[in-house]
């Protein structure tokens, strides 16, 4: 183990450069192994019949007919003993009584989509077929899926403790009242964000198989150790006894991070049927079942001076979950983005009969910052200030909501001002409008993301006596290019060329422990572990070397595959180690040091967006992007400006189109799909996109000197076009997304008042 | 990593007990997945065309029908240039120019059984069908199957630098004139054993897939660090690129340490076609070209005092390795098995149109101990003394043949009176022959077994909050029993029941390097390992313990699930190890210490038998066996005493029934299956086994205290039943195997001189 690792490197040989995934060809030519490739001999297939109504209770469930359809092998319903598993939609906020509240299929189905039976077949048409011959009788019951609806005293009951999840939390800081008194201007207004769907390219599921009393898992998510975890729970196995894979994935954004129903019904089929079982959801199912980013209704009141100094910022909101216990807080940035000595939040967390939110890229951030980034925009009009000068401003070097503790680097300011002369920001905010149909306006957006650097990560690095090399480590890259990332991180100490470096990774049967891929933790919790295997690869080339050449290990130094004296007396190349070639392999283990203890690990973010809106149809075209980020070291640029681009576009989404529809009446979903539920497209997205990174060669991170890039990619970009919105039009539309008829009727409400 | 490994156990809670194996259920329900049983998705099917001839060279190979036959995907012969590949039948003796000398359808076919050409096919069938359409013009050229007549001078040339590999190999020690003047009696024997072939149950084969540059093989083998060693190599690929699985395996006993040209075939046709590919070779093909035990010739010399002092023993020996370079010494117990100042060797090794031999369950110790042990029972019947004691007398502790260095435990005293106590040796001696026509004998043979403690050894122990184990090691489970010994290890160290210990094995991609499981090396090179590994695991928990408890993690002490303060005042269970939960695992990594260095590691075994001889027919029935061993450390009784048994039953084909019967007149082998190759049944086999282990707590072995059993169980057993037949009948029957022809023929012989 290297006992002692350096800083993160000061130049660099590999770090840096636009370098293409090293899994791209296995990816987009087919040969890649997702868990939906996975065919096993003998394999069925599994569907589930879900509820059809927004809320209803199961009275009976006939499976008889299906039973005996061609091809079925297994149905299971809560009839079925060992179905009768309970069940929790996700880890619940502490001190929440879930598990038991429900089960694998439970007679009570609160939302459109929830579990009420399966079948297993040997085609999937086949059980499809019997699916549709199961014959349940519901006692429909009204729903409700609004959550300012669902928390009035006499809405329908999702439980029977009620629909509220806990009390409301509450915060603060300094005294608001007192802010606001200071203040030379107030304002207040409400900003409501709808519920959007994760829409992964990859649809969830998983193939199940039993090894006696061991099960293997090939599951999509992001990272398999939680999901080995929670399957031995729910089975009540021992953990040694659980296998989970997930060696390539397509797209998480949060919403694979818990274990699926899906996977625990195919586990009791395959375990039924003494047969591997695969089980996808469908496209429709996804939109229904597997997660959403939550709707949020904010009441922003802020105070500032005249010379733009923030006085007071208060946060009074209510998140949705959907039909189970949950819970994301959309303040964290009103808190800690800027400098400002008094700021209150309340917020409390709604149930509804919908289905229930997962984790979504940046949990509560995307919606602070449409709500903050926008009341940034209008406080800077009313004092007549331009918005970044407001932003600078109001800069903080300390993190406030953690005892005033130093950033390791903090590059707002930095963020701020290169985003904004990479975009031409003073040049785009002189420009005329326009007189229409079309205008035009510039906005802008700041944001910084939460992340923890969480628990341990160990790695273990191979090298060959042929110089090739095998990492091996217990991340799932999402398509984000994690892969290529960490080969990097080895190239870079060890000088292997990329096509030398193998890599497995993200199965619990052969890779070491780490967290899940999710809130941007990825690089910096798991490269510094990378770093640390390569460098106990090189210690121990280093000793083989002293005493094949007889000398001290201290006077040796490794290069590009050789082993050299300091003082250029002698040198070994790797291949002619022989104690290695004894080994065959040498094996570096590497685990991440501890989190810097003074100091708090943010990156930042500042978007910039030009949009034209047409005043005649309420149409809004964003025309271009710029995103600065200070996310520590760029281990490789495509990857990197890959992530930026990807978050501006699920921005542009959150900012215009997307929104999850449900019907009030029915309390079912009505664009459960990609035609109508509206994301993005390539022809949605400007041409001109500028990723500026704004390396500040933080040392004090981490040993690799990076900080994540994933969230913070996809935080103010909607706020930003907002903004631009804004300045087109002169209109503020604070419920997203802005669509046309939005923009028409706000636009139509203005030119009355002129009127 | 456990700095400090304290010598072995003392008391055991869980090592020797009889445990049945932890795999069994797997193996006999069906459930392992053997790489036989690995079935891929869209898998072709290889087979291979076998030249038909002893020897001879091909002309033309004409694949125009197969190539068009049904289902045929590709064909692969010497005239496509992909298949062009230099191939070495096994690693060649230092300095013999071997690799190049061959191909993988090298046109020069020196045995039959080479390999000529191969069809992938959708179907076995299919594959079949085209290789029996595929036409080759043979030139067919004279063989040379016995090995003294491939040495003379007009002999068939199998390669073109001649019949010999190398020049004779010679050692000595002392003066074996001096020692032969020296002695009272001297004697002079030629000793023949035949080639036997391995017959594992499962046969030789791989299955194959290539993902991108990336290359899968589940193979059969003893190990699987070797064949991706060879393979990287053979294909020019590195090896992080070579992944090599061989979790379950069925039988090996040597043949399965070497990359077979299957493996190689079915690589070239995945790649060529993109798909998987299965290759197995039959009963047939295994019976011709993927090994054997070759045959031997010694003519021993002896010398001894009346007072049963060995003085000078001579060995002159040829060696048979079939068609391309090897080679096995049948010398090694002549020169350390028992005190002798005066040792001469020397051993010539010969090629014939044979297939080539691979190592073989102890290799050339059964045939050493069918010359050494027959002579040892010829001198004690001419001196007058009981061969218990003739063997008594020239016990020694130290190894002559490494600077006379003491053993690190000498057994072999005990193995003799311990045996022969359990064998009632001096009743059975004393008892009547019988006048037949069953003749009753008994007899006894020694041995020892040379093992190499071999390189490193790295293993890794995972334990869960749950108190369940996954142990990963790189060693293969030849269906000996390795999984349930090292996890008994493991049960031993962390007192976690079998039940709740996972293992995950043998696999290039998931474990650290092993060398292959050969030379009974598994459990005592490996068991160290994991043993280490697992008190990595405990000062890992002891750890976390004190910094939970607040205090110093010397004071605490690991048992069973539970650390404890020393002083009592303070324990905490695993499963509430904070940290433990919060890391989902612990991994402990073991490595194997050094091998002790003023002293020599080796088992010794005394086998008894009883047989009775029809001297009407020639038939010999064993009728009751013993072993005693000392290999230290019984882990398991119940695998111990199989592999003991098993190994006695080899002995029994040897000296019995197994031979490979070539045809002189065209070189091919006439009993090429197991109607016409006598292996023993279970009914030739007796009923009365005696196992007896002599365990003299070796602590400085290694830290497990064990030295193997695997080839020990094999070593004297033939000779023993070889003396026991003397013993019956008067009559020494010095080729292997006594067949009742051969019996009948010697019987005869003796008759005619007595008439």
């Amino acid at each position: 183990m290297a006992e002692t690792t350096p800083k993160s490197w000061g130049e660099t040989r590999f770090a840096g450069k636009r370098v293409p995934r090293i899994d791209g060809y296995e990816r987009v030519s087919g040969t890649a192994t997702y868990p939906s490739d996975v065919t096993l001999p003998d394999m069925l297939y599994g569907a589930i019949l879900r509820c059809p109504y927004g809320h209803a209770k199961v009275k009976r469930v006939d499976t008889s007919v299906a039973r005996t359809m061609p091809g079925v092998r297994a149905v299971l319903s809560d009839a079925d003993q060992e179905a009768q598993i309970p069940w929790y939609a996700q880890p619940a906020p502490p001190g929440t009584p879930v598990r038991g509240t429900s089960r694998l299929f439970d007679p009570h189905c609160r939302y459109e989509g929830e579990e009420v039976a399966a079948v297993a077949a040997e085609t999937p048409q086949q059980a499809w077929d019997a699916v549709r011959a199961i014959k349940v009788e519901y006692d429909v019951l009204p729903a409700v899926v609004d959550m300012e609806e669902a928390l009035k005293p006499n809405a329908p009951r999702i439980h029977e403790a009620g629909n509220s999840v806990g009390p409301a939390r509450e915060s603060k800081r300094g005294n608001v009242e007192l802010g606001f008194a200071e203040a030379d201007v107030v304002l207040e207004e409400t900003y409501r964000t709808s519920c959007e769907l994760h829409t992964c390219l990859e649809l969830h599921g998983s193939v199940v198989r039993w090894d006696g009393d061991r099960l293997t898992v090939w599951d999509t998510n992001q990272g398999p150790f939680p999901i080995q975890a929670a399957l031995a729970s729910t089975l009540n196995m021992p953990l040694s006894k659980v296998r989970v894979i997930s060696t390539y994935m397509g797209g998480g954004f949060g919403s694979k991070l818990v274990l699926g129903k899906y996977t625990v019904i195919a586990a009791l089929f395959a375990k039924k049927t003494a047969r591997p079982v695969k089980l996808f959801v469908t496209r429709e199912e996804a939109f229904r079942a597997v997660g959403n980013r939550p709707a949020h209704v904010m009441k922003l009141k802020a105070g500032v001076k005249k010379d733009g100094t923030l006085t007071a910022l208060e946060l009074t909101g209510t998140g949705e979950v959907g039909a189970y216990p949950g819970g994301t807080s959309a303040a964290y940035q009103i808190g800690d983005l800027y400098k400002c000595a008094n700021v209150r939040v309340q917020e409390r967390v709604a149930m509804t009969n919908a289905g229930p939110q997962r984790a979504f890229r940046a949990p509560g951030f995307p919606q602070c910052s449409w709500a903050l980034e926008q009341m940034m925009d209008a406080l800077a009009e009313k004092i007549g200030m331009d918005p970044v000068e407001l932003r600078l401003k109001n800069y903080t070097a300390v993190c406030q909501m953690d005892q005033n503790k130093p950033y390791t680097s903090a590059g707002l300011r930095e963020c701020l001002t290169e985003g904004s002369r990479a975009f031409r920001w003073d040049e785009a905010r002189k420009r005329e409008k326009g007189t229409g149909p079309w205008v035009r306006g510039v906005g802008v957006a700041a944001g910084m993301w939460g992340s923890q650097n969480g628990p341990p990560s160990t790695v273990r690095v191979s090298m060959y006596p042929d110089g090739s090399v095998t990492l091996n480590m217990g991340a799932a890259d999402l398509g984000t290019g994690t892969k290529t990332v960490m080969a990097l991180v080895v190239a870079e100490e060890l000088g292997v060329p990329l096509k030398r470096i193998d890599i497995e990774n993200a199965d619990t049967g052969i890779t070491e422990f780490t967290r899940p891929s999710g809130g941007s933790k990825t690089v910096f919790a798991d490269s510094p572990a990378v770093r640390a295997a390569a460098l106990h690869v090189k210690e121990q080339l280093i000793e083989m070397a002293a005493a094949q050449l007889k000398t001290a290990a201290n006077g040796l130094s490794y290069r590009d595959g050789v082993i050299s004296a300091d003082d250029g007396s002698q040198k070994v190349a790797v291949r002619d180690l022989a104690q290695l070639k004894l080994q065959q392999v040498v094996v570096g283990i590497g685990r991440r040091g501890p989190d810097p203890v003074e100091k708090v690990v943010r990156p930042f973010v500042a978007n910039f967006a030009e949009v034209e809106v047409n005043i005649h149809t309420g149409e809004t075209r964003v025309l271009r992007l710029a995103a600065a980020h200070d996310s520590g070291r760029v281990m490789d640029l495509l990857t990197y400006s890959n992530q930026v681009i990807g978050g501006l576009t699920m921005a542009i989404g959150f900012a215009l189109t997307e929104r999850r529809v449900m019907d009030a009446a029915t309390g079912k979903m009505v664009n459960a799909n990609w035609h109508d539920y509206k994301i993005p497209t390539a022809k949605d997205v400007p041409a001109e996109k500028v990723v500026v990174p704004v390396d500040l060669h933080d040392t004090e991170c981490n040993t690799t000197g990076t900080k994540g890039i994933g969230e913070p990619a996809t935080i103010p970009g909607a706020a930003a076009i907002a903004n631009a919105f804004y300045n087109a039009t002169g209109v503020r539309v604070t419920a997203a997304p802005i669509t046309p008829a939005e923009a028409l009727a706000k636009l139509e409400e203005r030119n009355k008042g002129r009127a």
